[in-house]
């Protein structure tokens, strides 16, 4: 792990999420840029200290020296946004697999070479877009990819978040502090940091690819570098229209991200806070409560099923939608070690290609926001 | 009333809306174009027999004719949109207050033509948009215009319908014929039906003005001749930032009009159909669930308590809002007879100059969703 | 009217409910036993002088000696419980039907002299249980008939409330006075007043009699001379058990009444401040929501359906489930007027036999409560 | 771990929970009693070969003889209800804490003698009551104990399950099988297996002790062996009332867990579907919206903020709640290798005395529901 020490906020997710299945075991790590951090962390997560190394150069460089059967198997990258690129290439040059905390990179042309990287090497990059993870947002796409709801006419998208509220970054919070940082968090805020987010589960459930934006992206606290809101109106390839709302300062909220999807025969919403229940609506018959979990035969889908780990009515949440991203990305590599076909099922977790489009996401939004032409093209 | 017959829909909802108070009788009618519907429906609704008339004409001109106490005092127009001037301009010609199914007219020239009217007579114009009726609604505005939650950042409101999903004005529906006909409904479909509710219930809720627009309106069912979908970004007069989304082709969704607002302290948010509750959002403290009715003292705007008939618990639904504007009219109406001055309470209806910007409304959302430049001016 | 004078509370509720579908016009009261405001209630109401009256003998006497085509059609009672009975058997003595506030009476004894009184004169008395006036309740009543749930097994019936969580009777809380003492309300305070109408609610939806119960009622607030709060296990007559609760002194609920009721194929869940929307759920397949006024074709009973007057979405509330009572008593009255045979669905509205069964049920529950034999047989 | 082969159940759950925050490893197990079983779950879940025993008797005697730093820290017992006894006599006997799946055992005198042992031998009993696992549970517990509520009057806790709606242990259901079964489950069904859970969250939650009960037990689908269905009034030590409603016949029911708690001030809704949200009710304001995690400074309890993992809005589940029993576990047997002294946060879970109550509750409600008279005393 690179990044992640005590005083880090994303690290300790990634490991619950990648502990909870019991197929992955911490290592090794070069947990903080600070040496004493580094150090701590390492000891308090029960790292031998020789494993515990203070830079991702030393890390890699060491771990890949370590025989085969020693050495660590894929390198989870969760440092802020600046920070992921460098690790990333040089684990991957090492032979290394790599879990990296979205948005994937600094800048787009990064992105683009970690997918040359990824094609070069053969090696799996994976990238916890988390709330691809939960199964009822899973089943959602496997039902619309099956026709249930019809031809997409429509496509609601919203993060609701309000910790922003205030001037925080300079009320001494570390978070809000680089995250509004252009120089370590990128070109754009709320819509890198979240808006992505929404553009993601919009592309994932739909399978529709965003064609054109129309963005108006705003700074509401004064003081901020990096627009801390923005509303966006979307046209997806199959001609269906949307909007991406987002906001940090919408007080009150906590993390609503939220999607409604509607086709001619039905519509779908699901909103992340009560993740395992997902209202299904039909143009002329009582809308549905599905429930993850639920005991109804094989109406869930098997993406579904294979990642709930417990029955109807016991919640599973956040740190198990994380779980599922670090599981699939588990099972691929565990088929590709026995030199099996890795299934559909396995398969399903974001990978480069997804980085790249949340890359480009945010450069044509902040473009579309600058322009005063209505449409802006979406395009890699 | 004019229009309203056996064949109508909002019709009914005016005479059960007007009638709970028990101040308002109908006396007179001139119930629908069609004679035998006409003469049927007054029958049904008890009308004696002289007071049945077959048109508009002869229902204000033979009213105005009898004595003072015995001919109606106002006029109820619920026809469809393009039969809404005249008759309006005659009542008040004539003497008579008027109440008009919004939206005011079929242009925004009539619109203003009966500002001019209104103006010359010091008649009284009641326009029935009615989500601005609900107790919890004039809370809302009231808490706001008091500053609880500091200045207002963001208003997302949104009015999602499934009930044109299908090409329906092709199969007999004699709703969806007439409010999706140019000729009868005007220039918009969706935006002019229910995006006009939009529109307003976020200027009344927030006291803030829409000043400019970006509209992507759609058809979305094809062989339609007027929009069924639209969402549209909006800037307010204070610098807030905004969103409308409204749609006829939601598939499964009833009339799920809602409203969340932002400012710099907390948010606010409440939902058509279940009108009873007002969820208020603070920064750092819990959510609050605010009930119509609800025993909290004097925590509840008097504008909100006056127009509660039950105690908290006890749900009001559509048409309490809807009378609750008969009821301020008609308040205001008898303050009036008696020379006394209506109270704030009273006068909160909504009047000619919301007619006058909901037609602006349409005008401009209309026009921007032709217009490549991103931003309309929504100028009336 | 007897009773519902300007400092009553359900008075205004009654005539909100009657006046709203335009079939019925108050004539006449005898609004108080004070005779000033009597006169004010009934001058602020627009009755003519001359039939605002003292007292219910002399409405009764005076309205009687009228001609038919002037005089009053019914009597609505709506004073506090122990003077329910007196008026009732005068009017129906002189030929006038009644509406009468449930309870029905103050004791059992009174409800049969009633029940009798019905039979010899072949007048209706209907019963305001308003709860079963709403459009789901009666289309969970047919659903159940029709077997949808299979046998029914479980019913959990509740009614929280928290507004006696206080000694308000000694505080000038005039409804909390006359409530809470035996004299003016019966022998129970809580059970008779909102666990009789769970009694209610629960015979009428499953269609079973509730044949032993099992109870426990409490006074919580030390001072009270009634019970505020009561728990009682049920047996119904096909072997289904079943929990009512009740309570006054659940601090911070309004009217929180609900049911469920659980068969051999699935359950049904319906609570009044949502009233709306009810849950269906079924043993292997997604719980559906019904909505009231919802667009399923025919899968709303025309029981459900000739009660509800405005489409999916907008919300009827209490005085519509109110008024629904008075309209299908008026229904049933015009229908016999003109010698019809008034429908199944006309004449679904609560009688004196419901009555009787509520005053029953009041007395076994209080004999329950003070036996130490667990069951206590629930006989008329 | 003894128990919890690939054809179980809570073994696999007790592994996520246990895993979750890396202070916990798996080492050794005897998982089924079926050898082939054993052997393939103890590969699958990466154990050594030598460490996969196929016995609880094999498994403590061949770890106890292990050094001190190789051999296992403690035994977690996930066998059914009959299988509990021996292996935690056996483990502490050698040594070995123990976490046990509840109920604590088969027999309340089995209870005894295992309280005695732990007595005896100083060693922690851990406890799985999962429900008093979740933040916001821990929260009401010590809103409730600081006074927020006042002094609590009633008690609503209920567990409507639907999965025993038909006869499933006669169609090769494995679970229903054995927990139907007397031989193996113990004298109650529904009340032993999630009635338990229910008197165990009303004592958790209101520091009180349930001292009388009046029990109705049910067996609603036909050719079944025990109880799937009960009802019993509830007094607690403090003259509080309440209800305790337990059925796995509610058909369309999942684990709906929910509690409901009255004081004089207030009152307090918690239900186990959606755990991160609980309404606190007021007397006379609004009722608020508490959220794990939640942004209120230090208005969350201690007790709940330590078993927090996630910010507000990224939910928590059942997993982590059943997690959290691990960590106060965990944690406290970590303070005690270093000599310290746990904390009280560190010591809130489920121990040998909450064991002893269950099965008591199970003796005494089976007593109750056989008897005429109607309050048994809930004694130990």
């Amino acid at each position: 792990m690179v990044g992640g020490g005590k005083d880090a906020f994303i690290g300790a997710i990634h490991r619950h999420a990648a502990f909870m299945d019991g197929m992955i075991e911490l290592v090794c790590g070069a947990l903080s840029i600070n040496p004493e951090v580094a150090k701590d962390s390492g000891k308090s997560l029960f790292l031998p200290e020789d494993r515990i190394y203070l830079t991702f150069d030393e890390m890699i460089t060491k771990e890949a020296a370590l025989p085969a059967d020693k050495r660590m198997d894929f390198v989870t990258i969760v440092t802020p946004n600046f920070a992921h690129f460098a690790p990333a290439m040089m684990a991957m040059d090492h032979g290394f697999h790599v879990v990296i905390e979205k948005p994937i990179a600094f800048t787009l042309d990064e992105a683009k070479q970690l997918k040359n990287k990824v094609e070069e090497t053969g090696l799996i990059l994976c990238l916890t877009h988390t709330y691809s993870g939960y199964p009822l947002v899973k089943h959602a796409k496997q039902m619309i990819k099956a026709g249930a709801l019809g031809k997409i006419r429509k496509v609601w998208v919203e993060y609701p978040q309000g910790w922003l509220s205030k001037l925080s970054e300079r009320e001494g919070n570390a978070q809000a502090a680089w995250r509004t940082d252009p120089k370590r968090s990128g070109k754009s805020g709320c819509m890198g940091d979240i808006g992505t987010h929404c553009a993601h589960l919009a592309e994932y459930i739909t399978g529709l690819k965003i064609s054109k934006i129309c963005a108006d992206l705003n700074v509401m606290v004064e003081g901020r570098m990096l627009d801390d809101d923005g509303n966006v109106l979307l046209k997806f390839d199959n001609g269906a229209a949307g909007v991406l709302m987002a906001s940090q300062v919408a007080a009150g909220e906590e993390n609503a991200i939220k999607i409604r999807v509607y086709g001619e025969k039905g519509g779908i919403e699901w909103a992340q806070q009560e993740p395992n229940t997902m209202y299904v609506k039909w143009l002329d018959q009582p809308t549905q409560i599905l429930r993850a979990g639920g005991n109804y035969g094989d109406r869930l889908s098997s993406f579904a099923m294979q990642v709930t780990r417990t029955p109807g009515g016991h919640p599973e949440g956040y740190l198990e939608a994380f779980a599922n991203i670090y599981r699939n990305f588990s099972h691929t590599l565990a088929a590709r070690i026995v030199g099996a076909e890795p299934t559909a099922e396995m398969l399903d977790f974001p990978t480069v290609d997804d980085g790249i489009r949340g890359m480009a996401f945010i450069d044509n939004v902040v473009l579309s926001s600058q322009s005063e032409t209505k449409w802006t093209n979406h395009i890699v």
